[in-house]
């Protein structure tokens, strides 16, 4: 595999995405010292900032208005940023990114409402932005965020969660905001509606790609770099695409153990081992990565109108890479 | 005390709240069964839609545009009811309005998540209003409800809270969604600046009195006309103006009390009346109302300026209604 091609294109784009940490850090503030200290733990411990860039290399690639793109950029990472601190309450997480979650450490109750903080600025900077039409872009995608969160956990401890069920929970949670990512720098840009979709797509099919490798490697990373437990979604009785696949052809006696321990959360220690086992006797993991194969080939599809460039190139060896990385 | 003139405004605009409450029902369905569900659950439970309310009075007086008030309407009230859902997740609250709390029903997890539907919701419906300068007031208001929620966390348990640090909190959870409800009325009906103000102001005054009512209700409400149990804020330790007058001509002996049983939370069952002694000791709860009383003045004579009308009297009305009511 060649270097990270995420970290090449922060490089490329690197004095723009110091203008976004900036704005970042400056909507972050609050005379509440709680909030700052919050969102500063939160935000400050890293993460891809994959989401941010897209929107970056979008407005980049159509020479669009990059100071309009900052905002744009600043607010999709506080998007999601609200959502992680809400969703670590959800799944009552202890582990993200290498550090004890900030419901650990601040408590529940403060990450719920600094999620909310966060959310709110989401939509100030938006605001800034000065369009309509991004802020309807960024705000349907926030409703599709929530609705697929809940959906999410309405087939949790459901073994009957079927992949169509599965698909369009992460399409909601993961896909739709990498979707509104790409797309709002083509519209800055003030491309043609055909590029709008490209870009919309390209994202879209991306971010399911990138979840459906999260959920694989939920069930086989490596976890010191992976910067979480494994084995969370198997606790929780999340449905993702393993458990999916090897429920598919499961024996009486493989459903019954996937209904206690997913659909009864009655698990023992040994449990996730002879969870490992069906995953592999069925080929569940294979099975997965090919899923997240096609959508990311879909993914790349999409950029074959445009021109070439650069960042265009770059794009596809991202797509590329989400679906090798191994952590 | 005359006619409730919440029910008079609610009758004076009567088809205008029918429209409101059309786009609330709409903006609330979902694929997802779990969302409607719960939202019904809350929105349909009632409450007193103030907000809503003010934001179709303040924009009837001005013969503003209603049909675009009626998205900001329903906007407020979707912001409202998300702070609601996560209030009593936050408070571990078991009832409002007469009923078990939506989290209890629904689980603290679906309470989160679909308060996160409707606030992005509400911003859906902001953009439909098509207006930059409506999306700047209200999404300035979510950013500082939230803030001055997290404020409330930092205070809670904090027997040095003091009458500064409380006005601040409920300027932030509840006096700036009143103040945007009646500004954004306002400025749809392209008000000169002076009167955008005024209405800000009457809002933000009216939302501090009927807040601090509402600390003293806890202290001194008919539970079941209050639909809700009182001592919560006692129970949880949280600093509103009842206790910190009566804090600050405390004995020795009284601040152990309030140190013991709001600071640690280390409460027995005949504490809560041990603490109504010693509000009325000190006259806390006459203090708490002269409070609000002084805010509903104050509320008041920012409409002066406003030409004579039927529904600035009822504004006015209501204002001398919130630190009236009993309940």
């Amino acid at each position: 595999m060649q270097d990270n091609p995420l970290e090449q294109l922060a490089n490329t784009l690197n004095s723009d995405m110091r203008s976004v940490d900036k704005l970042i850090v400056s909507y972050m503030q609050s005379d509440v010292p709680l909030i700052p200290k919050l969102a500063e733990y939160l935000i400050s411990a890293g993460g891809k900032r994959i989401r941010p860039l897209l929107t970056l290399a979008s407005t980049a690639m159509f020479d669009g208005d990059m100071s309009k793109s900052y905002y744009l950029a600043a607010a999709v990472e506080f998007i999601h940023s609200a959502t992680l601190l809400h969703d670590d309450v959800v799944d009552k997480s202890d582990e993200r990114r290498g550090k004890k979650t900030a419901n650990l450490v601040f408590g529940n109750q403060a990450s719920v409402l600094v999620g909310d903080f966060l959310f709110s600025k989401s939509f100030q900077m938006m605001v800034e932005s000065g369009s309509l039409e991004l802020l309807k872009i960024l705000s349907n995608a926030s409703a599709i965020i929530a609705q697929g969160e809940v959906l999410q956990l309405s087939t949790t401890n459901d073994i009957s969660t079927n992949m169509p069920a599965y698909l369009e929970v992460i399409e909601g949670k993961t896909a739709a905001l990498f979707a509104a990512s790409c797309e709002v720098g083509a519209v800055i840009s003030d491309q043609d509606n055909a590029t709008i979709t490209a870009m919309r797509d390209y994202g879209m099919l991306l971010g399911t790609a990138f979840q459906i490798i999260d959920d694989a490697l939920d069930y086989s990373a490596d976890q010191e770099k992976l910067g979480k437990e494994i084995g969370d979604d198997f606790r929780e009785g999340k449905m993702t695409a393993p458990t999916i696949f090897a429920l598919e052809n499961a024996s009486d006696d493989e459903r019954e153990f996937w209904q206690r321990t997913l659909g009864y959360k009655d698990q023992t220690d040994t449990d996730f081992g002879k969870a490992m086992e069906l995953i592999a006797r069925h080929n569940a993991l294979e099975k997965t990565i090919d899923l997240a194969k096609d959508y990311a080939l879909k993914s790349t599809q999409n950029l074959d109108i445009l021109p070439d460039s650069e960042i265009k190139s770059l794009l596809c060896d991202i797509t590329d890479y989400t679906i090798t990385r191994s952590f």
